[in-house]
């Protein structure tokens, strides 16, 4: 995107961004945890190498409408470090909520016949939203806090690189993959506002065979601890020498 | 290749690229599913990873000559978004399938000693075209339809990255992974007709021991779902801002 | 990082870069060893590409602040090889000896529930830093000697080659991927004294609850043997024609 | 390497080159197939990244001497498509084959305690050399030509991209991971005569606990086959148009 492209512009990428995103992302963890699919049992690394190219996929699918945050921790975070408008925070997670709901309904579609064989209601609600490993609400959020900061943190030092704007896909997708393996285990990482939320919604409503409830007493810790790690890395980051 | 490389040029690396994606292609399915190979029971990570990597290396080899589509749905898709003469799509097409069905008979050469071994007639037909991990013709559509939106989705939308041409093959590598691994636990993700009805073509007349037979009555969906699926994706593309 | 940037800037980017490595690092051991995470069980691929994408972040987080070496190993090699003023050598090892502590700490907060889950004192003192799976002090003083001492050189060749700065981080993450993979079974791969000593004091002096001790015998292997694998690699590559 | 590089510089080139190509891949194999290693049994997934990546890192660490072949079928098949001097053969084969046995040496001294653990002789010997999964001398000729054949063509184009050199270590990773992935199940794809017989070489006098014989009966077929594969890939893209 060029720097006077239209906030329409940028807030449709933002939708479509997330879109790809969420259909990605939690179509592996679909994939993984629904019975009689072929990718059935397939374990953590699918499930991590599936969200960090899912992530990379999502920003090139943005990248030419929008600055690709397609996560409004980011969003938040960048307006703090001053590389975007604080008048762009609303629009974008706007877009973010809304591609990330149409992302969870394409992966309802793209699984139809799944959901009838799968009765495992917890597996079920995995697929479109995080829970923790042991419930233990005050840990959660700091497992939460802890993952975005280094997504943030990271994001905002890959700009600072000699790289150029052409590898941020890639490294954004080795950083995914490294938070999931390394910090996920703890709270499924939605490090993501959206991405937690939005599916969350969509569990809600769609008409899945065998549901059992979403969870509502747990989704703040996915929107509140991402923001707050978010705010964290970009205070940090403008604190730094340089 | 330049503007004005000849289409007899980038028909012969359409032949190329796509023989090479078939061999690299299903023989990871090969190595995984035949018996008494050192791969065999390598999982679904050795597939997703190993068509990803296939992929990348049929760009590689057809790139230089042809604009490596290496795939129907890619080159239908491109001449509705302009990006080709609509008379390269015949030609193109043609050479894609003489290249999917040539590397088929690599892949049945390769792994001479193994066919014999294998008594399992569905994972002799798995190596060299995709089917439906729950047959449901009309869901098996729409999973293919989705996969392939998303493939030539993407591919367009790297086109317009600050990325150029070269880290490309790379890219669509970790698309095809990611495509796996999301999208690909439904159908076996063929998301491309050629690499589904070129070797399905040659499974009919090639001397396999104990083959059975191939599937004729899916084999439309896997060449029709992905046509659907560029076609959304091209259309949704033109008429997205920018 | 410009050439006037300053000594005190370098060793922030010091010990930001050697926290995000061991939190990324140490974590990723963490998800696999601690009982009732997500990743429990998720085994030695897990870790080593764990650890591989951890030191691709941290010499991203370091990068725009020091030389981003991380490790006291490779910054002995780098002032022996000339790319580095002795001057800097203490105030490097200071910053990377402190991130790493932080970085444990980290760990320690971010995984809070599950170390009392954990039985297995050695899976526990096994997040925090590397024991032999023989015990044989001098053969896995060779081994980290030999680690080391790949992992310098590759590092002294990455900076002769036409990359460029740009993809080195990434080419950093495969070089650890790989040490791990081909030479990590022997010793668990400390290559770096910082990474090993740092955490091992913060498992000595943190709240653990069931913890065993520290396995101070062996502390000194992670220490000396990389340190002469990363002066052996530095005479080496001084050796070297061109 | 600059055009005008001395013959010496280029040899001792391939000398490290294939030393840490063997050291690391063969090292894998040694941490999967030894008894006691914190890699035993980590699967053909573990064997095939090392391999990808062991040869990524011999590239870069020949790469500022020498045009880091690292392999005669490479050597051989660039003398024909004219891209190297017939008078580099020799001198280049010596190298690869001298850095092959000092790599094997190596894996010998890392992996030292490990050996009188492990009572199968032929993991023993696959640490160093490969062995076909069905022994079927033609068949398994067959397969080192498709996959070498693969390995230098995919060479060859990479030469062709817009890529530049920057990003062919990378590239060259990604080839040696799907043709292990996808060709390599049939003979463990030796397609490198000196990483086969170099090792071979080195099983034979080292005094190895308890090792069998070194399988001298097919050392011909991993010699034979890549240079037949190798001199096929440069013919046929010397045909091809451009």
């Amino acid at each position: 995107m060029s720097m006077d492209t239209s906030m329409m512009t940028q807030v449709v990428g933002e939708i479509i961004g997330t879109m790809v995103l969420v259909l990605l992302g939690d179509g592996v963890v679909a994939g993984v945890s629904l019975r009689k699919t072929k990718a059935e049992g397939a374990g953590w690394i699918a499930i991590t190498l599936g969200w960090g190219a899912a992530v990379t996929i999502g920003a090139y699918a943005a990248g030419y409408m929008s600055f690709a945050h397609l996560n409004p921790a980011v969003t938040i975070g960048m307006a703090i470090a001053g590389k975007i408008g604080w008048d762009m925070v609303v629009p974008y997670i706007l877009g973010q909520m809304i591609g990330a709901i149409i992302g969870a309904i394409l992966v309802f579609i793209h699984y139809y016949p799944h959901w009838k064989e799968t009765k495992d209601q917890a597996a079920i609600l995995g697929v479109f939203s995080t829970g923790p490993a042991i419930r233990s609400l005050g840990a959660n959020l700091i497992s939460e806090i802890i993952g975005t900061f280094v997504l943030v943190f990271a994001l905002l030092t890959f700009g600072m690189s000699k790289f150029g704007d052409g590898l941020n896909p890639m490294a954004v997708g080795i950083l995914i993959l490294v938070i999931g393996l390394s910090l996920g285990g703890t709270t499924g990482y939605a490090i993501n506002p959206a991405r937690d939320l939005g599916p969350r919604i969509a569990h809600a409503f769609l008409p899945i065979p065998g549901k059992g409830d979403s969870d509502w007493g747990y989704s703040w810790v996915p929107v509140v601890g991402p923001i707050i790690g978010g705010i964290i890395a970009a205070l940090l980051f403008m604190a730094l020498p340089i």
